[in-house]
């Protein structure tokens, strides 16, 4: 099948090629978000199954696991944007950060399946920094906390981030092992930081 | 090399042959432990050569990766349960877990290479459920302190725990990040957990 539909694609314009080959391209990613995200252990042939594609098309656009990783997260990433952009962050700087991780959390929390399959194809390093962009805005209104005097200035900012980044996403795998439930997560991760960050 | 060797102890009683194997796998862990703790990004093939066996000696005992990398976590699982017996946990519960985290960190700071090298051989929940026994010590001893008064007691026992073990991981990869000196990681680790567990 794949075969012929590379003979058949080859004999085409350029521009239809191109444009086949980006169908096949959302096809899989969103039959790969859909399934990583429902379930840890999903198996590349799995994907190329539900998206309705061979195995051959599929490693021919991601070579390997981390290749098809990096594009999966590289999608949730953008919804991570426009989720903050969604936040209005305005008016004291705790309770905008408070706005703020109950509206990630809601991503972090659907998406933790996703994350579970993609952290033996990609290095905790390469999610941390994809994460950069929105760990630079959570830095800033932390900073603006500290010279609103809600938030202490005796740990450095950088582990101030990091303690949030860290222990949400800690909140995330508690679900995933049966310790917290999907409901009482976001209160408990807001306490917690609540009593990690008041000066 | 490796053949030669096979043939020889082959022709050996069993006992002998039992012997020749476990010194193999004492070298390969022992060289293992120090490769993997000096730096990320070390081969099979590097090990095999720190240890002076075959690259067939070593699959013979360490068939892929995540067994040398489980056996290699093994032993310094042992390292771990022996710094808990060396730490004096009489008295108040908050001033023992101090102590307690100060005497793990050592080692925490020191194995930093080695997780960093293992996280993509060994899932995170097989790490965490190795961790049980020591995490089953600190939950007693944080339940002590809420008895005495010490600890909160209004966040689950269970994520009390949690967040040590993340924000102790967490801490070590800062140094590795390069954003906490070695020197104030430990400061900086006890100080958050004492503001996120007073009462």
């Amino acid at each position: 099948m794949d075969n012929g539909k590379t003979t058949a694609s080859a004999r085409r314009p350029g521009g239809q090629r191109r444009a086949d080959a980006q169908r096949s391209i959302d096809k899989i990613l969103t039959a790969g978000l859909k399934l990583y995200s429902s379930r840890p252990g999903v198996s590349v042939a799995e994907v190329a199954e539900a998206a309705g594609v061979g195995r051959v098309t599929l490693y021919g656009h991601f070579p390997s696991r981390t290749e098809l990783a990096k594009a999966l997260m590289e999608r949730t990433f953008e919804e991570t944007e426009a989720a903050w952009q969604s936040v209005d962050t305005s008016g004291p700087a705790d309770e905008a950060l408070d706005r703020v991780l109950r509206e990630q959390w809601h991503l972090m929390e659907r998406n933790r399946n996703l994350r579970e399959n993609v952290l033996g194809d990609v290095s905790p390093q390469w999610l941390r920094t994809r994460h950069d962009p929105i760990l630079r805005r959570v830095e800033a209104l932390i900073s603006r906390g500290q010279d609103e005097g809600v938030f202490r200035n005796d740990l450095p900012l950088s582990w101030m981030v990091t303690t949030l980044y860290s222990l949400a996403h800690a909140a995330a795998d508690e679900i995933t092992a049966g310790r917290l439930t999907a409901e009482q997560a976001p209160e408990i991760l807001s306490t917690s930081l609540r009593s990690l960050y008041r000066p």
